[in-house]
Formats: C-alpha cells, structure tokens, sequence
C-alpha cells in the first residue's frame, strides 16, 4: 500500500514510521518544510515533490481546524484514492468538509487514541499506536471500499480499529479524553504559583494526575473548543463536584459524608477503565526480584526467565541512586508464574510474588 | 536497631520490610491479629508479644484518627524509647497526643511520601520508600536525639528526610496528594455511569490522572477531614477555574481564551513537578531497541549492554499482543548513551534515541 502523509508532526511521522516498518512506500509533505525535511532523514519516507502517482491513501494530519480545507486542497491536486484525518474531533472537520464541497466517498474521517506530550517529527514513534483504538467515522456518503483501505491502514500500525458515529465519537472523547486533559490543566495550574517547598514533597501521584496537562496548548484549545458543548457540560459536573466537597470540607458540616460518597464513586470509576491492552486491568502476573545494581545483572536475570522458557511482557525497575541493590518486576503470564518462580528459587534469586 | 511496628498494613509492614534487609531485628503488633501474622509470615519481623525489651524506635502506622490513642497506649507500655507515624496529616495527631498527655519528647511525627493503590501487609514493598521524600515534623517538645534515631530510620528505608513544621507540612500536602486525590476521584466519578462504548476508547491519559481514585475511602475519607481547610482551598479554586471553562465552552463566548490560559497556566505547573528521584525531570537519556517477543531476546538484549559496560536504570516495554516485536526503552545515563548506542548498532539491534 503506498501512503501519503500530509502533516509531519508527531502522529503524521509516528504512522509513517509505523507502516515503514512494513516496507509501505510513504511520501510526506507538511506546512513547513523543515519538519518534513526532518521526517523524511527519520526514515519516515520520501518528501512528496518527488511522488510518482496518486497514491492509495493520504493522512491529512494536521490540527482539527486545518483539516476540511487540507482535504479540499489534496483532493483537488488528486494525492490519492481515499483519505483520512486524525483529529480527535470528527463532527468539526466532516462538516466543513462538506461546506466545502470535497468527495465523502472517498473521506473516512478517523482519530488514533494515542498521543505523547512532545509534539513534532523528532518525538514520533513507530511504536505509538500499538495496542490503541483507533475511531473510524465513515460518514452516510462514505465508500465502503475507502473505509477498508483505512481500516488495514490502522491494524498496520498495530492499532484497534473501532467502527462509530462522529456525534456519538465526540461525546465520547469528551469525557475521556477532553475533560480529563482540562481537568489535569487545572489541578496544575495550582501549582504554577505554589512554594517550591510543597513541590520538593511531590510523589508520584500527583505527577500521573497531571502528566497529561503537559500537552500542547495551541492544539488542545482547538480540539476544546471544536467540542465545546459536551466537554464543557462533563466539566461542569466535576466543578460541581469539587465545589460541593470544598464547601462541605470548609464548612466541617458532616464532610465525612460528602467526601466518602464522591471518593467511593470515583473507586467505582477507575474499576471500570480497560486495562493497557484493552481487557481486563492487571491481566499479568507480577514477580518481584531483588537485584544488585551494576552491570550485567539484569542479563543474569533475564537468562535465567529464557532458561526457563517463561516470556517477559514487561519489566519495570525500581532503584534509588546511592543503594546496592534495585528491585525488578516482571510481568508474565499468571500461568508461568509458578515456573518462574521455582526457577528462579532454585538459582538464588531472592524473589517476591 | 531494634524497631516495632504498630499496625502492620501497607505502610507499616513496608518499613518492617525495608529494614529487615538491614537485618534490623522488628517486632509486629496489630489490632487485627491475621495482618500482624500475614505480615510476620512475609518475613517482616517477629510477633510483639515475644519481644525482649523496650526497642529503639516504635513506628505506629495506623490511620490518622487513631494515632494519638495508640502512641498513649504504647508509651503507658513502655515500647519503644522513642515513637513516630506515618499519617498524611501532622497537626491533628500531634494536638490529639498534647491532649492526651503522651510524652512528647519521644515522638517525632512523620509522613513518608509514598503509597499504593493497594493496602494490607500482602502489598507491602521492602522498596516502596526509595527515593521518595518523607517528612519529619519534630514538635518544641521533641528532642533532638528522638529526631536522629527517627532520622536514621527514614533513611535506612531508602527516603530522603525532609525536616518541616506541621502547619506548613499540612498545607502542603493539602496541594500535593490532598486536592489530587478528590480532583481525580471527581474525574473518575464521571466514569462510574458512563456507557461502556466511551471507556474502551480511554487511552493512558485517562488511566493516569484517575489512578490514585482507587485508594482506600475510609482512610482518604479520614486524612481529608483532618485536613479539610487547606485542602478546601485548593479544591474550591479548582472548582472555580473548571466551572469558568465550563461556563466559557458553553456560551461559546471567546472560548479560546479563557481555555487557553488556563492549559499555559497547567503547563507552567507541571514543569515545576520534579523528577521522580528529586532532581530535574528527565535525568536519563532513553535508547529504544526493537526486540522479538520471544524467551531469551531481552537476556540477549541485557547481555549486550552489560558487555558494553553500561548499566540500565531503567526499562519499559513496549508491546501489543499479536505482534512478533516490541519495543524496549532503556534509561542511561546521558554520558553514557553514546557508548550504549554504538555497541547496540555494532551487534545488530534496531535502535534509536
């Protein structure tokens, strides 16, 4: 399948990188031509002066109110048989789209639910979209042959496509994707001003709470404001929420009781979020492994998880400069757990389930 | 050193863990006597009853509303020669001691800054403690030599000890962990009736800023209510810049503006979070390998940086099932990146920085 990429940041440059790895033929071009010039010395493919042919497929991947006219722009110059974008609203840029009378047969509007907080070519992956979903949005005039291009377009980049509707889409990412992102920003902004003091105290809960505010502004104002009306109706909620709790605290009438029912709705609401890899959460096994924390000794280990047959899925390391020694958690399959474990007994691991 | 701990959940049996690999000899006691058991049979220390004499220091790691009651309990006993804790919050339990007549001199009030979702002696970590902060708030009555021996104790678990007076501590943590916790679980609570099509679209973002939501309510109910005015504070501010965008995304009146500076003012404030071993974020450099998803890769992988000489601090794998390869990203050391990548190139591995 021969692509083209129509935007070089982070998500244009991470799909041609994926499908690369897949020896697919890719041409790329962007606004500004250094960071196509950048993507291309990447590996991320050709710059798109130098295409022969209309291609089958082009990414416009560029911010959400850059895209209905992109696509206008591409369609006319005839850069392939079918098209997709990647913002992460899809009622905006079909309805512009369609004022500005470009083909739907040939537009599979769609949104890859990954991201980073770097942005440009240089931080893109090939790696990003392993694992996600990734919306598609076919619109009523769409082909069905444009929509399966796209679809194996996807599953190259080792995504999960998932099939819906851009109005049930936007909702949807509003509530989790859109708000979280605001609602991060404004736990953040508390600490804009704060006393380095309180900040040296910081763990790491309070970095996973506000890693994601990290992104972009200019395109996070425009993927808030093109979904304005749902995100804004999820935000006011949680407002209400906290203000309840902060009035309840404040005032010290009952506030056992307000925030115990606010923080037991919240358990309930992370038990319901899919874990990494879409199934249930924590589906590995984890053994902890006491390690000494030098050279070749994370090779030891893993020689001796390979003598036992037994496959790693992932490996976080757990190490404070300045100790001898680190701990290691593998995840593995909960059946091989019993086998790793005696294996790495019997060597003199000291080990943890 | 010779230490008891009173009340064996996650926190308490982590310290009883992490010392026992000093070899320092511990004794364990809790109100329930199956965690005390659980925890002994962890190889956490011996059961209370058996012990000698009075120890050097007692730790009670029971929740905040307790800890007065308890230290009075043990100091009438004679446990310990002198005594700290390890609640969220300081000013309450050191009233709560002035007011029952505990020795003062003999306690130094303490909050390590460290935590899991999890609780109860089985999640205990020996390393949960490495690397984080872990406050010492000494009253005007502590002595100094109570403070050394506490001191020695925080850092024999792999903390950094952090000397504060209990107002400030409070009021800081009412901003790092305190407000998080309500403001993530006021996210998550959206999720709690959300229809099931919108979370298998949630990506990392999502799980990230609701991780800390799954905490236990009893005790976050506790630690929220001894800390309510500072943690009000926070939350009511919060509220008031989420209600505000709310409100702008709605009326469509100059959305932009009002969402934009709010996510500058949120990425001003991640930028101050340190690193997760206190320094500036992003001490390491990171080298990604692509590897075969198969027994035996990452020990080849790890046999071949151990030959370079180079040590890896850190690894995070990268990897969808169904696909032959994943992705391993090692943290170095920068001066050592270079070294790492010419040997990885020189033996064949797909490699980047």
């Amino acid at each position: 399948m021969r692509v083209a990429i129509v935007g070089t940041g982070l998500i244009g440059t991470s799909i041609a990188l994926a499908v690369r790895e897949r020896s697919w033929p890719v041409w790329l071009t962007d606004a500004d031509p250094a960071a196509a010039k950048l993507a291309a010395d990447l590996g991320a493919g050709e710059l798109l002066p130098d295409f022969p042919a209309a291609v089958d497929v082009a990414v416009i991947a560029v911010p959400p109110d850059a895209v209905a006219a992109t696509l206008a722009a591409a369609q006319a110059r005839d850069l392939a048989r079918c098209y997709t974008d990647v913002a992460s609203v899809k009622q905006l840029p079909l309805a512009r789209a369609r004022k500005l009378g470009c083909d739907l047969a040939s537009y599979v509007p769609g949104h890859p639910l990954a991201g980073r907080e770097k942005h440009g070519p240089a931080a893109a992956r090939a790696d990003l979209f392993l694992g996600r979903t990734w919306a598609l949005c076919p619109a009523a005039e769409t082909s069905a042959q444009a929509t399966e291009t796209v679809t194996e377009l996807v599953r190259a980049c080792g995504a999960v496509p998932v099939r819906t509707e851009a109005a049930a889409h936007d909702r949807w990412v509003a509530l989790i994707s859109h708000a979280p992102h605001l609602v991060a920003a404004a736990m953040a902004a508390r600490l804009a001003d704060a006393q380095q003091e309180a900040l040296d105290l910081a763990g790491q809960g309070l970095r996973d709470v506000t890693r994601i505010a990290a992104g972009d502004t200019d395109l996070w104002t425009q993927i808030l404001s093109a979904n304005a009306a749902p995100v804004a109706e999820v935000l006011a909620a949680v407002a209400g929420d906290l203000a309840e709790a902060a009035r309840m605290l404040a005032d010290g009438e009952d506030p056992e009781k307000s925030v115990e029912a606010l923080l037991d709705r919240g358990r309930a609401g992370v038990a319901r979020i899919p874990g990494k890899h879409g199934g249930a959460p924590r589906e590995f096994a984890v053994v902890q492994v006491v390690i000494p924390d030098e050279p070749g000794a994370l090779a030891r280990l893993f020689d001796a998880t390979g003598a036992a047959g037994v496959n790693i899925e992932d490996v976080r390391i757990e190490h404070s400069p300045g100790l001898p020694v680190g701990v290691a958690e593998l995840s593995i399959r909960p059946a091989e757990a019993a086998t790793l474990l005696a294996a790495l007994e019997a060597g003199g691991w000291p080990v943890r389930r």
